[in-house]
C-alpha cells in the first residue's frame, strides 16, 4: 500500500513512523503547507508541498489526513476525497454525521473510499460501546478520558485575555470508575466524572484571579467540572508539560438473566505514552481496510463501524483462523 | 430476525432470554434431540423436535446451534447449514481452521451465511488481539481466563477411573497479570500465568493419592500447571459449585516512537456472572450481522473477523454515527 501524508505535525509524524516499520507499506511523501525545504523528518522522508499532490493521483493508495478537527479536516477530507482514498481522525463528535455525508457524496462520486474519525474516541472506544450496546439489551455505558491533555480546553483557556499558553489536563476521578464498575454509576454528574486541571502562564500585569475565575466558570468548558489552576513560568511550562501521554476507559454494565440477576461487566483500558503515536499507529492499520474496501468498489465514506477485522490486518485468512480466533 | 435454537443447554437457555428480551427479535421455537414434551422453558417458548425442523426452512432466518465443540458442533453446523443461516460457539482453537472449511463449502453451495466461534474466547477476544497485533506492528499479546470453570479440564477429570464429578476452575496469577502489565511479560511460562483447581468427588473405594498424581500429571492438561486437588462430597459439589460465573482479559503491550520509546497498555476485561448467557447474548447480536450479509448474498462461512459492527445494532446508521462514534 502507498501511503501520503497531508500535514505534518504530532499526528503525521507518528504515521510516517507507522510507515516507516511497516514493510507492507510504502511511504510516498509527506505533503506540507509550510516551506518543504524547512522541514525536517525523523526519518528521511521525501517532502513536497501540497501543491504537488495534484501529480501524485496515481502513485498513493490512501492519503492520510492529519489535521485539526476545528477547521482544517471539514475541508481537507471533503476536498481530496475527489482524488484519493482518504482517512482522518475527526474527533469533533457532534458534527461527526455532517462531516460523514460531506465526504460521502464526494467519494462516491468519485470512486473513493474514504475513513473519518478513526483513533480512539471516536475510533477503538465507539467500536467497544457499540459491541457493548448490541451484546446487552440492559446495559449502562460509560468513558473516562485521562489521565491528559485535552487540547480542545487548553484552547479555550489559551483564547482568555492575558494567558500566553495553557496546558489543560483531564482527570477521571477513581471513586467514580469505582461506582461505575460496581454497577452504582448512574446518578454520576460530569463534575463526579472527571477533575479538569489547568497549568497557566499569564502576562505579568494579567490579574490571576480575574483570570482563575473566567476559567473556571467558563461555560460547555469548565463551569459543570471541579477545575484546579495553577499560575506556571514559561519555562516551567516547557520543561514539566510536553507529554502527549493520554488514556481512558470504555466500562460497559450488562444484565442477563430470566429476571436480570446476573451483572456482566466489560472494561476496554487504554494507557499511552503518546497520544498522537497511538492514533497514527491506527490511521495505518485502518488504511489498509480502505484501500481493501476501495479494491472491491466498495465506495464511499466509512466509520469503523464498516470495517471487518480481516481487513486491518495483513495476514492471510488462515493465518488469522489459526493464530487469532 | 426469526430465530431458531438447536439444543437447549445452559447456552440455549441463555439464547432463550436474549431473544425473548429483543423486540426485534422473534423466537420461531427451540429444537431438541430429547423428548420435546419434558422440556421446560423459561419463557413460555415453543419446543420442537429436532426431526421436525425441515418443516421450518422458510420460517427461521438464522438457527443459533448450541452443542458441544468437541462431538456436536462439528456435525451440527455443517449438516444445517444446507438448509439455514447458521450461528455457533464452536470454541476449540485448534481446530477451527478445519470446522470453517467443512461448513464454508456447504453455506456457498446452498446460498446459506454462517459464523462459527462467536463468543468471549473464540470471540470477542480474538477481535481485540487482532485490533493489537494491527495497530502495533511491535506488540506482545497476552490472554487470560477465569477465574471460571474450564468445561475441558473438569471433562477430562471425570474420564479418570473412580471419579464420579470434578470441576476445575483456571485461575489467573495476579503476580503475572501485574508483569505484563509493566512489560515484563516476554519469559512467563504457562505455570507463571494460571493456577488450576480441582474439586473432586470420587467413589469410595478409590485411592486418593493415586487421583491426586494422575491428575497433576495429566499430559497437555495438568502437568505443566500447578494444579490444586481438593476432595469433596457430593452433596458439597452440589451446593458449592454450580457457579457459572467466569471471565478473563485480553493485555497488549505495544510500541512506538523513533526508537520504539513509548510505550502503549491495551486491556479488554470480561466479568461474567454468567459465561453461557453472555456467550449466549453474543450468538444474537452477531446472528444480526449474519442475516444480512445473507440477505446481501454475502454466503459462505463467517467469523468475527468478518462482521462489521453496524451489522450487529438495530439502529439506523445515522443513530449510530450520532450516539456511538
Amino acid at each position: 500500500m502507498r501511503v501520503g501524508i497531508l500535514g505534518y505535525g504530532n499526528v503525521g509524524k507518528g504515521v510516517e513512523l507507522a510507515c516507516h516499520k511497516d514493510k507492507n507499506v510504502e511511504l510516498v511523501g509527506i505533503f506540507t503547507k509550510r516551506d518543504k525545504e524547512k522541514i525536517k523528518t525523523q526519518k528521511n522522508s521525501k517532502v513536497y508541498s501540497v501543491d504537488e499532490l495534484d501529480s501524485f493521483k496515481n502513485e498513493i493508495d490512501v492519503l492520510i489526513i492529519c489535521g485539526g478537527s476545528a477547521t482544517e479536516l471539514p475541508i481537507l477530507t471533503k476536498k481530496y476525497a475527489k482524488d484519493f482514498n482518504v482517512v482522518d481522525s475527526f474527533d469533533t463528535h457532534k458534527e461527526i454525521i455532517n462531516h460523514f455525508y460531506n465526504v460521502d457524496s464526494v467519494a462516491r462520486e468519485n470512486k473513493h473510499t474514504a475513513l473519518i474519525s478513526c483513533g480512539w474516541d471516536p475510533g477503538l472506544f465507539s467500536m467497544i460501546r457499540l459491541l457493548g450496546k448490541s451484546i446487552f439489551l440492559d446495559s449502562e455505558i460509560y468513558t473516562f478520558w485521562g489521565k491528559g491533555v485535552s487540547q480542545g480546553h487548553s484552547d479555550a483557556v489559551r483564547r482568555i485575555d492575558g494567558v500566553i499558553d495553557a496546558r489543560q489536563y483531564t482527570i477521571p476521578k477513581d471513586e467514580a470508575i469505582e461506582l461505575v464498575k460496581s454497577g452504582k454509576g448512574k446518578n454520576l454528574t460530569v463534575r463526579d466524572k472527571h477533575l479538569r486541571v489547568c497549568y497557566v502562564v499569564i502576562d505579568e500585569k494579567a490579574d490571576k484571579n480575574k483570570i482563575e475565575s473566567e476559567i473556571k466558570n467558563m461555560p460547555n468548558y469548565f463551569v459543570e467540572y471541579d477545575t484546579e489552576v495553577y499560575f506556571i513560568t514559561k519555562e516551567e511550562m516547557e520543561k514539566n508539560h510536553k507529554e502527549l501521554a493520554h488514556g481512558g476507559k470504555v466500562i460497559v454494565n450488562g444484565k442477563t438473566g430470566v429476571s436480570l440477576e446476573h451483572n456482566h461487566l466489560m472494561e476496554y483500558n487504554l494507557t499511552l505514552d503518546s497520544n498522537p503515536e497511538f492514533t497514527a499507529s491506527c490511521l495505518v492499520a485502518f488504511s489498509k481496510a480502505i484501500y481493501k474496501m476501495n479494491k472491491r468498489n466498495d465506495y464511499g465514506c466509512k466509520t469503523v463501524f464498516d470495517i471487518n477485522l480481516f481487513d486491518i490486518s495483513d495476514m492471510t485468512k488462515d493465518e488469522l483462523l489459526k493464530n487469532f480466533l
